[in-house]
């Protein structure tokens, strides 16, 4: 994952043993001995077997010959070649890329075709060509509404590479944040931080990091929205008179740059020229989006301006104010990239469009001519399933653009935004759903088998954690601390079942600042729950083997879902803050109680009464709305059963055959 | 925990809510308000509540209230002042201290103190007074053998702080490994590391994040053995010709440095006045264990220095060394510190000498003058159960020394060796047990109940998992990559069973180097099984409950290991990595079907035979003995049973008073 362009499986294996050894053929460089010596620590880690960690010249004896023709770019760019061949044999493996970023690729490919049996480890035999569909697949990291400690960072780039993406996009500057040391206007990251910021040095340190595993580094600076956290220190470029406080709530806020004033680009153009130093990227980001002018309509200056300069409204102004911010990055020698926002009228070809809006608002800025990458459609702080974010496609198979307009689409970006997630929670945001992201922005646009992807994601998963991913661990340690006590396994059963509420509904559920706790139940939650999956599979595989009515694996999860409820009170008794939790607990117990009345009714094959029916669907519908800024997740399979429990009496007398269509029928839950 | 000095619960709660608030009065300063500001953060995950994270002066309005007097030690000392009295009514708390050290300390028991019930979150009302029973409690890292990255260190020191440890001694040289960058000698750390050093800025940034956290750092230089990463830099300080390489075994080596050369005092020198000016503290700890000497015999001119000099033997040479390594420290302003061995004639009495040999070695060493620390009985590394380190005591109930005597006796450390401990595993090696080794070395001597120690404990364990430790989320990680799943159940129930053999037979029975990977099911196993301990007490409370025999939990139990046999087999199946846990999971099966076969003759009080009572505890001697450098821990609970269902006819006969007897006497297990 993702599934490479190319993949051709043949007969044989090649084991892994503590013989393991690899060698370099044509160019090496200190990057590709790194990313040889970690692929191997890895490889260690995982088959627990120790290796000679010394790379050899000589080939003969090699398990993996990697066969590099060259370095690639020094600085990662939107134009390096990420192509590689893998051809695994019974005796060799052989890696053969025209640059180390290539190769790098290609070692990720190599480690996840690692497999065992009770014979061992070994690599199955195939041939693998390989090249990215785009060349931009990116993860913003909002590091400014909660900073995010380095390591953090670093564990993510690990992961980024893991599924090879190659674009870190560093969301620096908020309203309630300013994160990177400024050394010419030093009150940016003092006042703007709460001491929580990126020291220079350390920038420079994510910037190697993510160098020595193929991935750039797009620094963003929102503006002239966005900005609260540097008019803290500097009021004076604001477009209303100070002072300003670092914000700590959620939304849309309207402190903004004032793009009248020339002390402000002076200002701009100076900090620009810092960062243009500090980070080595092409590109530099500098937001653009949701501002609404509502300080520009309140001072009669910029009114006076706009009218001067015959700029008709403030679409026009942010324009005159980009067209000013494209001379400064060119200045300093950056592509422009901004949201959606920036494309007015007249701004020059070479700036790239990153869509919030989606992939027609995309086509259009390509179709002008404009560069584009998407993140309509991958916004994971959201908490959609991984499968919904799948399907969403830069260029979708029913595009009309043209194949040189599609050439503008650069690639994707999955974003993670800052307002819910601590350096304990961030991971399980993320991952594993951004590996389905990493897949879509990679394979090829028919690699859309839902059930393959979530098969594949369980394993990544897994791996991922032996990067330091802490999106699986980090649930537990939750939990027990909301509960306590060690004894979490009640506590397990109801969060397995639940989904943080989607979109931006958590904030009007549960209020809270950016200075609230990120510990409770909702934060231990994951956007895609596993057990609902199952349940509903469960209850699709017992229909689809009607009228036999197997019900016994359904009955063994209700019921422990049943005797949670008893246990789940317990622990409530003595945990106030898990006191919201309350009413989910009912309805699990209530749920349970209508599953397994559910399965008694089909397996005794004796009618329920419509008022049966009826109050558990209603119930059902009870139990389908949020709480705690959490829903159920696995409620249309529960529904499913219900209604297959109501039928039963007209079931009995179908043949086979009709029966598998009666069950499909069911399957469309009742609409609300 | 640890328990304070004096304490005194009073009827009352002080209530914690949206209203917390804290002040200070008298002495405030950053380390004190970074203190707060950490404190109000664990408070708000822990409770779920959003504080106002501003700190008042105005006392009336404050739930806690902080009256320090002073600073305290700018450079953290041995002779820091670490009182403090904290008095909570249902009003308000009010912490008092001398320093801020001691607001630090109290501050530590303030939130262990937080307390839930169904009407919210408290704190008792109560009285404490507080101080350390010994100014040195430290916990030594070795880094040398493994390293460990810097969050590794910093999580580590929080916890410390959260138990009231003052000194990190930070074992920064081995043969394995030289961990510190040198900018006199940078073939130290270049070519001892493999490029895993500590930069110095990293090493200041240790030292400035402990002593905020009131704790010192004491680096070692371990000299004259275990120097070999030197020696691969500068061969030239050898007793023998080189040329070197970085050691990859567990165990003790041969190279040393020369101590008859005065270009060797040189280097060290100017070596040590490069680390002198890099770690504040007053002491240097420059090791001194273990060297046997035998480079020294096999270099004629090291045998003819020493007879020049007339030194009789070896012991003798390392005296010489030693004073002349005294003499450079104190040229440096550093107090010289080392284990048992350096402890020679001649040696001046304001040396401390660190004892592995144990408190009669170090009670003959106060007895001389010197002020020493205790390590023996504090070897975490060893993998003995809490209850153990717990009564190892620095100057014990039954000691000989005069109280002025008992004052050379500074405390104790926890010794976190590095040969087994990789990032991921070693919180789980250092905690929680060593939280009892800190309430040893400062609760009152007499605070000795093992049952309370535990309960204490696993609440603690609890609140170190909000400082980021992973000692016990990282188990999971570690059994899903063995078992490349998720689904882990059986392997939790087998894992928290067994704990990794105790002392150095590890290293016997499953080879390794320090290249070998640290993902073992070795390395998910605890050293002080819960599992074990809670069967033991179920078996207990099951026979001192006779003749009633409700075997009930017990049978559950035993049917939790009895049902994990077949899942651990087909787990086994596809997971060669844990092919080595096979005999462990056949000893399990056969140890339920014992465990259960004794239950149902104790419920149905049918005597065994003494074929099956023989043939059992012989298989239970077989399942005694490890297997992949594990043992079972619960054994003595089931021999236990065992003996109670084969002596079931006479108990028949028993009044319920002689069946107390008689089950206290079969309490012992058989001998070997």
């Amino acid at each position: 994952m993702p599934v490479p362009a190319s993949i051709q499986f043949v007969p044989g294996r090649l084991p892994i043993t503590s013989a393991f050894q690899v060698a370099t053929r044509n160019y090496a460089d200190a990057r590709l001995l790194s990313a040889i010596t970690r692929m191997t620590k890895r490889l260690s880690g995982r088959t627990g077997i120790t290796f000679t960690p010394v790379v050899k010249n000589d080939e003969s004896q090699a398990t993996l010959v990697i066969d590099c023709a060259g370095p690639g770019r020094t600085i990662p760019a939107v134009d390096e070649d990420e192509t590689y061949q893998l051809d695994v044999s019974d005796r060799q493996a052989r890696l053969t890329a025209p640059t180390v970023v290539g190769a790098l690729r290609g070692l990720e490919t190599f480690l996840q075709l690692i497999s065992a049996d009770r014979d061992g480890f070994f690599l199955p035999a195939v041939t693998i060509r390989d090249q990215p569909r785009f060349r931009w697949r990116g993860l913003l990291i909002d590091v400014a509404r909660h900073y995010q400690p380095m390591e953090v960072l670093k564990r993510n780039l690990d992961a980024m590479a893991a599924v090879k993406l190659n674009v870190f996009h560093w969301h620096l500057s908020e309203n309630q944040g300013f994160r990177i040391e400024s050394r010419k206007f030093p009150k940016l990251h003092q006042m703007g931080s709460d001491g929580l910021y990126y020291t220079q040095e350390q920038a420079r340190e994510i910037v190697a990091y993510a160098a020595e595993r193929g991935i750039r580094v797009v620094p963003e600076f929102d503006m002239p929205g966005h900005s609260t956290a540097w008019l803290v220190g500097y009021p004076e470029l604001a477009s209303l008179p100070g002072p300003y406080e670092i914000e700590r709530r959620a939304g849309i806020f309207d402190p903004t740059l004032d793009p009248t004033r020339e002390e402000v680009y002076k200002f701009l153009d100076s900090f620009m020229g810092e960062m243009a130093a500090l980070f080595p990227d092409a590109y530099l980001h500098i937001g653009g989006d949701e501002n609404e002018g509502k300080q520009w309509d309140r001072n009669p200056q910029i009114q006076a301006f706009m009218k001067e300069k015959g700029l008709k409204d403030n679409h026009a102004l942010q324009a005159y104010f980009n067209q000013r911010m494209l001379k400064i990055l060119q200045k300093h020698k950056k592509k422009m990239i901004g949201w959606d926002e920036i494309l007015q009228p007249d701004l020059p070809r070479d700036v790239v469009i990153q869509s919030w809006r989606g992939p027609t608002a995309l086509a259009e800025a390509a179709k002008k001519g404009y560069d584009g990458i998407l993140s309509n459609g991958y916004y994971i702080d959201l908490m959609y399933p991984a499968s919904q974010h799948y399907l969403a496609d830069p260029v979708p198979a029913n595009s009309t653009l043209t194949p040189e307009e599609a050439k503008h689409i650069l690639g994707g970006e999955a974003t993670m935004w800052g307002e819910y997630v601590s350096p304990e929670t961030i991971d399980s945001r993320i991952w594993p759903r951004t590996a389905a992201i990493a897949e879509r922005l990679w394979s090829r646009r028919d690699v859309t088998d839902i059930d393959d992807m979530y098969r594949r994601l369980a394993a990544i998963s897994i791996q991922l954690e032996e990067l330091g991913l802490t999106h699986e661990r980090n649930r537990q340690v939750l939990l027990r601390r909301l509960a306590q006590t060690k004894e979490i396994g009640p506590l397990e059963v109801l969060v397995s079942l639940v989904e943080p509420v989607k979109e931006y509904r958590r904030g009007q559920q549960r209020p809270s600042t950016m200075l609230s706790p990120l510990t409770g139940l909702v934060d231990a939650a994951h956007a895609d729950s596993l057990a609902a999956r199952q349940f509903a599979n469960m209850v699709e595989a017992l229909l689809s083997d009607a009228p036999h009515f197997r019900t016994e694996e359904v009955q063994r999860v209700l019921r422990e879902w049943r005797d949670a409820g008893p246990q789940l009170n317990s622990i409530l008794e003595r945990a106030p803050a898990l006191q919201e939790a309350r009413p989910l607990v009912d309805d699990l117990s209530e749920m349970a109680r209508i599953g397994l009345e559910a399965t008694s009714y089909l397996t005794d094959r004796v009618a329920p009464t419509t008022q049966w029916r009826d109050a558990s669907l209603a119930r059902l519908d009870q139990a389908a709305k949020p709480k705690a800024a959490l829903e159920f997740a696995m409620i249309p399979g529960l529904r499913l059963l219900v209604s297959a429990a109501a039928e039963l009496p007209s079931l009995q007398q179908l043949s086979p055959a009709d029966w598998k269509l009666r069950v499909k029928s069911l399957a469309k839950p009742p609409a609300k």
